[in-house]
């Protein structure tokens, strides 16, 4: 099955984190794969998945900044590129059950991944044995077709917004 | 801070074990409270935190089935309110940081709980010492009021619904 979380609301990887909690649960495995993002930020689920061994594993491939829309850089289109290439050859060698992929939405919107070959891809995956879940704003029409399960995740009220309050450590990150 | 995790869509209750997982990496301590929920359930989390143990903990006040809610029993108002004293307790002590009242929205609307008297509770806690996660459909209107952040999860496609496929053990439970 193919599971969408977009829209602008907080907690969209977090849910993708907690299926994977889950998951594990039952001796599932999961492989997450962190686009647009670096592993050198800090974020504490780097930290605690490795409590889960085997059944969680996690790579990130993506700078310690964010990227520009109109303009990314080459490197970020090779980070891109790399992590999107690791995606197909696990799915080859069907070592995991889960694949959560991190801000996907976001890497397929500013196009350094390919949108059409993304789809051809996921859609030709045999939906009994995977789950495929993709998170990130702005999510494309295209996907949302191809999705089993889509929630949009709105932000109706965050602190950030209303009190100033900047992402904290332990709970944005 | 007090986060309100409500909606139709999937997502809420995964979302804020995905926020423990987070957590567990800084070392923060989260108490999970489940109310409504039965831990004989075979629930996947329930397996999983234990390796996450002490830095996650979780506990269920419910029965192995549906509680009506027109006429919840009397087994089903003792759970909730067991939950909640066992609450209460929790944080007079301030053994967490972060507290999880997963499906408190269900508990509050079915009126197993009082929502003034657990209103004017969350509110009188220091906001820097705490965080509250509370998860569940139909949040009443003055939990959106005294939430710092809140999102809601709207269903926009589910394979319950368009494929007839039921819960799968790993996935949604």
């Amino acid at each position: 099955m193919i599971h969408l979380y977009t829209g602008d609301g907080k907690g969209k990887t977090t849910c993708a984190l907690g299926l994977a909690l889950r998951a594990a649960g039952h001796c599932f495995k999961t492989l997450i794969i962190q686009f647009m993002k670096s592993e050198n930020c800090g974020y504490g689920e780097q930290n605690s998945i490795k409590f889960l061994y085997p059944y969680i594993e996690m790579f990130s491939f993506g700078r310690e900044c964010f990227v520009e829309k109109e303009n990314p850089s080459d490197i970020d289109k090779q980070f891109a590129k790399d992590g999107y290439e690791f995606f197909k050859r696990s799915v080859d060698e069907k070592r995991y059950r889960i694949y959560v992929l991190d801000e996907i939405c976001v890497a397929l919107d500013y196009q350094v991944i390919d949108l059409n070959e993304f789809i051809r891809l996921i859609s030709s995956l045999d939906k009994n044995d995977f789950e495929i879940v993709l998170t990130g704003r702005y999510a494309p029409k295209e996907l949302y077709e191809v999705a089993d399960l889509v929630t949009e995740f709105k932000e109706v009220k965050h602190y950030y917004s209303s009190e100033g309050i900047m992402g904290r450590k332990g709970i944005d990150w």
